[in-house]
């Protein structure tokens, strides 16, 4: 027998009913379990068993995961946690992983319907972002590849870029523009693809941390005079340390003028245009070239969906296509229906993830979805009202969308090092885990509202749960 | 309300016990149906809704899911599927992506449980590949994806090579090495990566689609005569049209004579070493620099899982890390655990991609994979006989694998017209799902045997429509 189904369905349906069950009892009793516990050492040595060479029942591998895995779980579902720019997730998305785990489709291309729906989906995040519905785009793993499909597409769109395909990009000198405040994978993108992370000019940012625009001109000038070769502006739709937004509608101008490609990180904050609250920040996206962004921040859908949206469909096919005859296209048959995913990025096979944002956005539709995001923003912004009510605490950035950096103050010689020390402490409390970041060269506790599920009282008590760590702390250091 | 939980989780309990039960089914009485069948356009229509403004019940979209997608998937799952080169997925890996988009891991980095699952994959991996297990490893969408990392560590694996991640790889003249026979990801790799595809220098093959190596040896010395910098050969073990295995041993004496990286692209013939009796034939590989390998395709793991491995984890991290203050890792608490996997590939946000490949080689053990992936190429070499022994078909590439390239011969005046015809008219029958290449010159029919629910009785059945297919073309063109 070398077939891998099992002998008998019925024990493995059994045991899949149980899965469920038992995923959607701890879905639904979130609050009673700790954000985050550091897993044992003793567990994680019994999880270095070596590749088995025999087979193990489903159930006793079941087992493991529960005790091994589980309770030891990154923490993103729980409304307590608050650190990097995780989304919850949520149980319809779950179900979708089931369904596309059962129909196993390869989405690199060929004639079938996940790829009509990931075509749909598209569709939406276009309509979302603004953008054309006919313009081109792709699901990835997350905004860091999308950012990176977006300057590769950027940088082979110039005049006879396509050549650079060939030739390499070192036949240039291409320079691209973000702001000190974009992510770090924009630097990564330009250093992965060969142009280099000095060929990104880092232009300063004001005291909103947004890109200050004269700078940006005085930079492409300077390039240009030097023989460079300008191509590319990124601005960000919510920067990962404080959520502030790049003066979009003026970089498209700037971009338009200087013909080069604009394009938006919109990581988290591009699904902001799903509340009409919010939208108005995002002016001038809509005119970009390309926008990444992701599904499993904000949208919740299931990790990892990343989007990048490309508004001249030519222009991607022409930087990723290519012609293989074991890749043929025909014209009935499986292997019609192009142009390919696989035309439009680095990868040739691809999982269904558009199944998960399709029954994620299906069921909870656009405003819905927006009133989510518009109550996480609400939710920042009361939280930022604490920190500034209260004499303890000091805001650090201003509030734009979902982020609040706040320190707490106390009556040490290095703050820094207590409020990175407190952090710590909340995690390992279990109520809340924010993340830090460095802002003004201060260490920052740093709050990102993501999760459908965080409410009001959730961040109160972060905060208080804060401050009680940080003056259980000082009695300590007092004693010791 | 702005969470997204269900209001009533026991019906969306509900709905999900009753996907669960359909998905089993379907995958207990796959031969029921057809491999493949094409989507009507009124149902491709249908699927065009636009952003749903507001809320659908989870219940509408399942069948809708249920009748516009279900029916028209990849057919990947379906023993009589032999295209392309396509995993067939389990039941338990089905299962596994319920679990894991109940936990909704962030694999990026951090301290938690799957992370140590995915460094336990990773050690699996190594020991299958013969490599160290405390090289270095990550999870990624695809071998598409995993060469390119490949491809990306090794270029800044050469002295100062680290240098042009800043400065742009237009700073050197770096050449690689690759057969006429290798996958085109490789030489996307190049391109992407901004070395440009010239620089990957294709060396031809002999009568078996195996890399000539006085040629490679030529190549490397007419490079460095010329002021380039050769730096990476690339062996490829199981080719994509044929499933020959360059002589990696001696690509590895090569490599290790001329100072290059040796990278072997394993995606599917990688795990043929799973197998004690087919292990021989990949002798050489073990002593790579990198291998990169899929588990979604001969591992039958779900979409998608490749995997790429480098010897020396110092090298791998020293072409991808990068510092942020969002980023920092800490002593204690959430932020610990390096080095993090977003250290080691383009990715900073990852799905649990290793849960799957857990539960499925955990289930299984590595002795029942070997049995599984010997069965394929029996089943290689049962069909490749039936196509020796017909008079009205002809072998086209020998069989050193799971793949199978032949052809119908017909008293017609275009051959390869013929064949590409006869595939097609065989997808529509939904008989069985061969893809095809072209090998010397002539399209084949190329039947790869990767699923593990593929029997002999089905080869026989798809050679048996194929033939009558034929037949009745021959008989549609004479009356016609
Ligand atoms: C502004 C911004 N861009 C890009 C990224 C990277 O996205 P991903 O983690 O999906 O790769 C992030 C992640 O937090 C981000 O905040
Ligand atoms: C030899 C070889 N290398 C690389 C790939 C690309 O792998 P993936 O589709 O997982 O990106 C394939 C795919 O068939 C292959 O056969």
């Amino acid at each position: 027998m070398s077939g891998l189904d099992p002998d008998n369905w019925d024990a493995l349906r059994q045991l899949g009913h149980r899965m469920l069950d038992d995923m959607i009892d701890r879905l639904s009793h979130l609050r009673e379990q700790p954000v985050w516990q550091p897993m044992p050492n003793g567990l994680r040595q019994e999880l270095r068993t070596g590749l088995p060479a025999g087979p193990s029942a489903p159930e006793d591998l079941y087992a493991r995961f529960q005790q091994l895995v589980v309770p030891y779980a990154t923490g993103n579902v729980h409304p307590g946690f608050m650190g990097w720019v995780h989304g919850g997730g949520t149980a319809i998305g779950m179900l979708s992983e089931l369904l596309a785990g059962g129909l196993n489709a390869n989405c690199g291309g060929r004639d079938h319907a996940p790829i009509e729906v990931e075509r749909e989906v598209i569709r939406w995040a276009a309509q979302i972002c603004g953008f054309p519905t006919d313009c081109s785009g792709l699901l990835v793993t997350g905004s860091s590849m999308a950012n990176m499909i977006a300057v590769i597409t950027a940088s082979r769109a110039v005049p006879d870029g396509l050549a650079m395909r060939r030739a390499g990009v070192g036949t240039r000198r291409l320079t691209g523009y973000a702001a000190a405040s974009a992510h770090g994978c924009i630097s990564r993108a330009f250093d992965l693809t060969g142009l280099g992370s000095d060929a990104l000019r880092i232009i300063p940012v004001d005291r909103n941390n947004r890109m200050i625009l004269p700078e940006l001109e005085k930079a492409i000038a300077r390039d240009r005079a030097a023989g460079y070769e300008p191509f590319m502006i990124v601005g960000t739709a919510g920067t990962v340390d404080t959520g502030s937004i790049d003066d979009l509608d003026q970089l498209a101008n700037i971009a338009a003028r200087e013909k080069l490609w604009f394009h938006v990180d919109g990581a988290f904050g591009a699904l902001a245009a799903l509340s009409p609250d919010l939208r108005p920040m995002l002016k001038g996206m809509e005119r970009a070239d390309s926008i990444a962004f992701d599904f499993h921040k904000w949208a919740q859908v299931q990790y990892d969906a990343g989007c990048i949206l490309v508004r001249d469909p030519t222009l991607q096919a022409a930087a990723f296509a290519q012609s293989r005859s074991y890749l043929a296209r025909e014209d009935r048959g499986l292997a019609t229906n192009g142009p390919w995913f696989c035309d439009l990025g680095p990868d040739l096979s691809r999982g269904f993830r558009a199944l998960k944002v399709w029954m994620t956005l299906g069921t909870y539709g656009a405003e819905r979805m927006g009133e989510m995001v518009a109550g996480c923003c609400a939710i920042a912004r009361h939280l930022a009202r604490r920190v500034e009510e209260n004499p303890r605490t000091e805001l650090l950035a201003p509030v734009t969308l979902n982020i609040v950096c706040f320190r707490v103050l106390a009556p040490v010689d290095d703050l820094d090092h207590f409020n990175g020390e407190i952090v710590k402490d909340l995690h390992e409390s279990g109520v809340a885990a924010p993340s830090t970041t460095v802002i003004g060269g201060r260490k920052a506790v740093r709050a990102a509202i993501v999760n459908h599920r965080t409410v009001e009282a959730d961040v109160d008590r972060m905060l208080e749960k804060l401050l009680e760590l940080a003056d259980a702390r000082l009695a300590r250091e007092k004693q010791g």
